[in-house]
């Protein structure tokens, strides 16, 4: 760092400024020997005692959306970060920050619905933090949840079935050539919800973010068996997530444009804006990595569930390609490259 | 919730506002029957599969004052909540959201202070979080922590010694009559010297916060035994601490005036500013009960150790005394009330 250079939002976006944040200057502070799962790992969470441990803070703005709001992303999000990894959540803590003069009732209905997700998940909130800055020093609440999670009982069994991995969880340095890449459900839904509500688009359609956790979808594909990798493609969308799994891993992936499943408005939306979805956050998706042997399988049992009904095989790691491609509709292939700043600021 | 009325900076003073929103508005929505120490109990941890787990965000303001700052703060507060309860850290989260446009030296100064403890304490951030928001958005840094412990090992002899206890860990409910209440060194430092910068009163002495980890404090005190709680005496100062111990103990504690140690710069500013310094936030402090077969032996082994070399016994649990009571120095005894609101915001 030799100029002082500023912060930018760049910086926070999930892409390869953030990436270089983190690797170039937080990383080198932070390194230690200590745990499975390491921070340099920069994994969806980390592994320590057999714990799995992941923390977010939610700045989405604005903080009320279709689908959801600050409240439920927080608490999916977290729930969500722990399952990536084949974790099992059991508790988690949330810290708020509140402007100065927000009105009752809107904090009142973020909590409702964190507490709704709690219920529904008997995932407990067992430690929590309020403060309150002046209006002039904060525009919108900001909530970090943190969650702590164990081992999922069929992890073991996974991952032999998936021919035998790296590690010991669904981390991102596990892929194999041959892998099947499993979406389970529509892409880009809840980024092109947060960006059509803050510049009121009104686009036509089902515009409505997916927020959800996937404890019964996570813990389907693990009942079938053969899952190598999970991940949740929130910032910077699929194209991020993809790049991830094959540098850690160090394989090539092809995916295939036809079978990834997008809705009609995202599709307009991002045609109109020049926004490619698949760069785009996702709250409620997990990306899958699966043996070949149990894709299909693994798709079965996801498309019994309503939120993943949607689902698709969209993908594998194949031997001859090197970084992401994706297979056109009409036939070329082009790089899928990760988004380099965010196409969509503020979306979780 | 009738009317709806607007989130006052009282509501996150840890004062009774907050105790009032907390109690009315949070709990109901997140009552729960996981956990040993839920978050109910509303102590400085939570304990779940004997995992102790714990959050706070920081909002300090200034990000930078003598003896600490945003990045020391932040670490040190929750590795001291983790102690409080008898636990021992084993790993951190960290969630950073930066206005855009921050410089980037100040980050790394931030940065480097919290990593310097991690390192100090060999206790790892295992993940983390970055987000940015436009600048009109937020003024200065918010970086929240999480973390988690396992029991320390001397915990059960500890609880033995001390006569026997209602829980397994240091909780606010397990005071007894005669217990000794210890302070590890003088009150308010922090709080006042926030204060001090903040407001450019520029008080005449070592105006300094007390930012520090209490680990070797802490350990120091297990290894003599006889600890049956212990409490970081944050938001709301000594004050709230002994109130929140007397009402969920149900007993009373008479605190001695001439024995409470504070530093002469301290005791003027809050006269000159009509502050209570007992009411005022503490970050590397630790107030400890004890029983009285080990006060005395506990007092003398912290001594030992700088950080908490000026540690006294300031009172007593007594029988015939209801609430918390002050015995100044000529000799009356005065309620000592936790505060309503908060006399310094953003401290931590």
């Amino acid at each position: 760092m030799q100029t002082d250079r500023k912060i930018s939002l760049e910086d926070g976006a999930g892409g390869e400024l953030m990436e270089a944040l983190i690797e170039n200057d937080i990383l080198p502070l932070f390194r230690s020997e200590v745990g499975e799962i390491q921070l340099e790992d920069l994994d969806d969470s980390a592994v320590i005692n057999d714990i799995v441990l992941t923390t977010d803070g939610h700045t989405v703005k604005p903080i009320f959306f279709p689908g959801g709001n600050l409240g439920s992303l927080s608490i999916s999000g977290t729930i969500n970060d722990i399952l990536a990894l084949g974790g099992i959540p059991i508790a988690l803590t949330s810290a708020l920050v509140l402007p100065e003069g927000m009105l009752f009732s809107k904090l009142k209905r973020i909590l409702e619905s964190a507490a709704e997700i709690c219920k529904e998940t008997s995932i407990p909130v067992v430690a929590g933090d309020t403060k309150v800055v002046e209006k002039d020093d904060l525009d919108e609440p900001i909530m970090t949840t943190a969650g702590i999670g164990k081992r999922h009982p069929l992890l073991d069994e996974n991952l032999e079935l998936a021919g035998g991995r790296k590690t010991r969880w669904l981390s991102d340095d596990n892929l194999n050539p041959g892998d099947k890449i499993i979406v389970t459900g529509t892409l880009g839904d809840h980024g092109m919800t947060i960006l059509s509500e803050r510049e009121g688009y009104g686009f036509q359609g089902d515009v409505r973010s997916d927020i959800t956790h996937l404890l019964d979808v996570m813990d389907a594909a693990l009942h079938i068996g053969g899952v190598a990798s999970a991940k949740d493609p929130t910032r910077g969308g699929l194209a991020n997530t993809l790049n991830e799994w094959a540098k850690k891993s160090q394989v090539g992936i092809e995916i295939w444009e036809e079978e990834i499943p997008l809705k009609r408005w995202v599709v307009s939306a991002g045609e109109m804006l020049g926004i490619d979805p698949l760069t785009v956050g996702n709250e409620g998706k997990m990306v899958l990595a699966v043996h070949p042997s149990h894709a299909k399988k693994v798709l079965h049992s996801l498309k019994d569930i309503d939120k993943s009904s949607e689902a698709a095989i969209i993908g594998e790691v194949q031997e001859d390609v090197e970084g992401v491609l994706l297979r056109t509709e009409v036939g070329g292939r082009r790089v899928l490259e990760p988004p380099v700043g965010d196409p969509v600021p503020r979306i979780c």
